[in-house]
Order: structure tokens, then C-alpha cells, then sequence
């Protein structure tokens, strides 16, 4: 087997990509090294032609493609979990479902500058990147094979980047990933009980509170009520709206500030974590949903995650998110 | 807040223990380093009294309490997540869900051989630790405020153990973690539409097969069919059973050989990895269940686990258990 493929496990219910060609032997497990040489830094300006052919790149219009002098640059994944070189195939194999590998797997450079980061880089260059990853979900819709993305980026040896260089990715697929799933059942069940958005109620809940770190007109940046890690972050759009790619580029204004004011609070209260975002939005083939509402999460990785932890999904937490809240509070003073 | 809480996250349903006295500072979240030295290990004969003093010992009934010559020995941790000193209390804070810290965290040393391990102790040995881990569940089974007692062991730093000598762990709680409940909601569901257990229908599908590691007369130890993690190993009982202290100890025969054959395999095959395994079991408080069959399962800690994965749910398996398996089987030879 060499074709990657998505494997339903059925006792949870959770897809799980199975991409062979990833790493075989035991000897290939080792987490690669960070790239983070300037130098030789494929995703620097005048290096282009050390990633795949771009997709799309922010710049002048008359700018040759794979040359220098861009914004924000796309390419799809060198080392893709999935492809839309596979064929959508779904078939059971006995009891097991499962689908071949087929998806997008794209890297979007997110600045020119090496050292610039979320954290660091312009606001404006930070608005131009979350409308770029609004457009990348928008066209991606338009396959109706591709149920979901996720728009997602890794800082830091430790929280899986392999690449220095501040880049985010995006991941689309014919299933929805467990967590999101979960959540919009657990969103309706709750809209069902209450007539309200979970969401909603949380962002009314924690605004100006104890765990409510930064607010601006749109948008709420919170240490969730019940995080799995220490230090864990949300950012929630005040007005609701199920999919992210569906957003109003005016509600969106104000995302950066909130986005650059989260990780620059984790970086001077815990010296420049590793740490993950994703972003969590309704699927494509659903219509406007009442009961769920795109957010996303942040979440530095601070502490190995014990075994307890990934066998029963029952995390311990040892910074209460109050307390994490107050400490990250004073570093944005 | 110093004393421990579970705490329902409301979107997803998920508890989880935000446990604040295991550390408040962000200098304080660093791992702490593996305790290996021998002569200082608190878990070894003779120095019972680095330990929080024993619930009880498996040896000579002339022995004295927190004395050597025992063959198991439980305490209490050191670092309990729950304790039975709070008390359950149950309450609303606004829209969120929370109980007290309430609970049972208990540490067992496996073997009274520093160098020992499951996979190179006695069969004789492995077995009554198996009965003990069933004898303990019994015991906390009888106090009605606990639903849920979780069996599990880290081995390793990366795998979360903070001591080298072989220990295991029993936390019970009055929450039902997270993946166990939704394997039961899973495993309802599979029931009701084809009115067999889906552990039944896997250990069935799977016997003699390429995901198929090792079998005897009672268990079978597979390469689940879509694993979360490279060479992530499942021991089925064959007979189904919801509750694992409810089974026979005739039934629980093998069970030793079992863990051993699969925990032997890894260690040749991956070069001794860090892994931790998890009992999956029913709740206490749930009468035997069609729907529902207790297992181990089994995780080797070889590669990092990306944002991603953290952020979405969606795992990315780089070795497909089909190659796991056979490479697993050749050790075994």
C-alpha cells in the first residue's frame, strides 16, 4: 500500500489518515529536525525554486510566478497527506469504511521575512494572510468532493513545524475530523435544550470576566473554561456565523489584532512557545448552521501529554485558566 | 483555587481536571526529568518510606506494613490529580459544569525488581498484577460517588513517566473520560443497527488476518484497523465483557501472556520505546453491557504529534498497521 488512504476507526467513529508513504520503517519515526537556516531556506524570497510550482502568490500583477518580490505565497504540500491526484473512493473493506487518500494539501508562506511571524508581522500583512486563507476555503468549496479544510499552522520544533520560516497550512478532505464533528453534535444538542448557540453563550458568558483576555468590536480572545492544555487559547468572533469562509470581510477586521495580541501574550509570558492554531469551521456541504459558530484555538505545547491522557482523552491541566488568564493578562500591559 | 476540579467543557462535552497545585508558574510546566538512579529510586525494597505508606502489599501475611519482601505494593500518589479528601460537590457555575477534585489516584510498583519491566517479568508476576489491578477496581467499584476507574502505566519520559521502575496507575473519578464515553455512545449505535457488540464483530473480522499480531485461547492483540498512532497495539478479550473487574480470573488467564508477547514485540522492534497503555472498561455505574467490551490498548511514543492532530482530531499515520503488524510478527519469531 502506497496511496494514502482515510480509515473510519469504528468504535469511535473518528477518521484517521493512513499515508504509507510518509515513513515506513521504524527508523523513519524520528521527528525531522527544524529547518532554520536562512540560507537555505525554501520558503525565503529568491528560493522558490525549492517548493512545488505556486498555486497562488500575493504581488504585483505583473509579477512572473515562482520569482521573487510577493506577500503571501501558495504551493501545494511537498510532503501531501492527501491528493487530488487520487480518485474519491469510498468502499467498505468488511466491517471498515474507508476512502482513498483524495484531498488538498496546501503551505501558505506567511510573510517574506524570515524572522517575521504572527506575533511580529504588520497588521496589515497578518489581514492580507487570514482573507488569503478565506479565499483558498472559498475556491475550495467549489469541489464538491472536499467536505471540510482545515486552516492550520505549527511554531516550533516541538508543535510539529519542520520549517523555521512562518508558514500556515491547509488541509482539505471528503471527511470531517473528529473534533469538529463532536463539536456540532454537541453544539446542536445543546441549541436543542436551550435555543442558543453554545458559542454565543460563551462569548456573553466570559466577556469583560476573569477569563476573558482581550476584546475588541468582533471579536473575544478567551482562556476556555475547561482547556486541555495549559495556557490554551480561543478566539471567537462576537457575531455568529458557522463558516469562516462566509464571514464578511468587515466582520472579519479586527481578527489580526486579536490573533497578534493572543500570540504575542504567549510569547512573553512563556518565552516563545511552541505552540498550534487551527481553525474550526462548519463543513462545506452544510448550510448556514444556527448551532455552530468557527472559532479558533490555540494551544501551546508546554508539557509532554502523558499516556493516561491519549488513551482515556481525559486531560489534566495544571494551570487553571483563570490563573493562566491573569499572568498572560499582565504581558499585554 | 488550590483544591482540584473536573470541569465539563461545553463544547464538546469533554471533562477535564484542571488540577492547580501540580504546578502554577510557567517555569514550573517543564517535565520533569526521569528518576533512574537506582540507589535513590523511592519505588525499590527498602525505602518503603519515600513513599506515601502503602493501602496494601502483595506478600507474606507476617510481613509488616511499608517494610521489603513484598512482590506489588500500592500507596496513594504523591501527586494525587483527585482526592478522596475532597468533597463531591457537584454544581453549575453559570453555563459550565464542575465537581470537586474528588477521587482516587493510586500508584502500584509492578515488581519489586528496579530493572524488571511487563515486558521481562515473571508471567507468574504479570498475572497477579492483572488480578490486583481487577481486585483494586473491585474495592473503589464499592463506593457509589466513583464511576469510572481508569488502569494504566507510562513508561519512558516521553511517554509521561516521571519514574523508571515499573509502576502502574489507577485513577477513579466521578466522570466518565472522554473517549470511553464516546466508544460506548459508538458502540451503541453499531449495536443497535446490527445487534452485535463492534468489538465482537472486530476481534471476529480480525483473528488470523494480516492486523493480527498474537492470539491464545482468550485474547487476541491486534493492529487496530485505523490507529491513531504508528504501531499502536489493542488486547480483545474473546469473550466479551463489559467490565474488566467483573471478569472471571479463568477468563483473565493469558491476559498476561498477551501484554507481554505485545509490549516484547514493540521493545524488539522499536529499540525498548516509551509507550503507555490505558484499560478501556465500563463505567461502575452501568450494569453489563451488550454494547460495550473492555480492552487495552497499547501506545508507543515515536513521533510527534503536530497541532494539527492536537487542533482537529484528525491523525495522521505514517505507518499503516498492516506494516506494523508483520514488522511486529517478524520479532516474534
Amino acid at each position: 500500500m502506497n496511496a494514502p488512504e482515510l480509515r473510519r476507526n469504528p468504535t469511535d467513529g473518528r477518521w484517521v489518515i493512513v499515508s504509507a508513504d510518509r515513513g515506513k520503517r521504524p527508523s523513519d519515526l524520528k521527528s525531522a529536525a527544524v529547518q532554520s537556516q536562512k540560507e537555505s531556506c525554501p520558503f525565503c524570497p529568491g528560493n522558490e525554486n525549492k517548493t512545488p510550482s505556486e498555486i497562488f502568490a500575493a504581488g504585483d500583477t505583473a509579477r512572473a510566478p515562482n520569482t521573487p518580490e510577493w506577500r503571501e505565497r501558495i504551493f501545494y504540500s511537498l510532503n501531501p497527506v492527501v491528493s487530488l491526484e487520487e480518485e474519491l473512493d469510498r468502499q467498505g473493506e468488511g466491517m471498515f469504511d474507508m476512502m482513498s487518500g483524495f484531498g488538498v494539501h496546501e503551505v501558505i508562506v506567511n510573510t517574506p521575512l524570515h524572522e517575521d511571524s504572527i506575533a511580529t508581522m504588520p497588521l496589515e500583512q497578518l489581514n492580507e494572510l487570514i482573507l488569503l486563507w478565506k479565499s483558498r476555503l472559498h475556491k475550495l468549496r467549489a469541489n464538491p468532493n472536499l467536505k471540510f479544510a482545515m486552516v492550520f499552522g505549527n511554531r516550533g520544533e516541538k508543535a510539529g513545524a519542520t520549517i523555521e520560516h512562518s508558514h500556515s497550512q491547509i488541509i482539505a478532505t471528503p471527511a470531517v475530523p473528529y473534533r469538529v464533528a463532536i463539536e456540532i453534535t454537541t453544539g446542536y444538542d445543546y441549541f436543542i435544550s436551550r435555543e442558543k448557540c453554545v458559542f454565543c453563550d460563551i462569548f456573553e458568558n466570559e466577556i469583560g470576566g476573569e477569563r476573558c483576555l482581550w476584546e475588541n468590536g468582533n471579536f473575544i480572545v478567551i482562556c476556555p473554561y475547561a482547556p486541555r492544555f495549559p495556557y490554551e487559547l480561543w478566539i471567537i468572533p462576537k457575531r455568529h456565523s458557522s463558516h469562516f469562509d462566509e464571514t464578511e470581510d468587515s466582520d472579519l477586521a479586527g481578527l489580526a489584532s486579536a490573533f497578534q495580541s493572543a500570540v504575542k501574550a504567549l510569547n512573553k509570558t512563556l518565552n516563545d512557545p511552541p505552540y498550534s492554531f487551527v481553525l474550526h469551521s462548519a463543513p462545506f456541504i452544510e448550510k448556514r448552521m444556527v448551532h455552530y459558530h468557527w472559532h479558533f484555538e490555540i494551544m501551546p505545547r508546554l508539557s509532554n501529554v502523558a499516556g493516561f491522557e491519549w488513551g482515556t482523552g481525559f486531560y489534566i491541566n495544571s494551570v487553571p485558566p483563570e490563573v493562566a488568564c491573569s499572568t498572560l493578562k499582565e504581558s499585554l500591559k
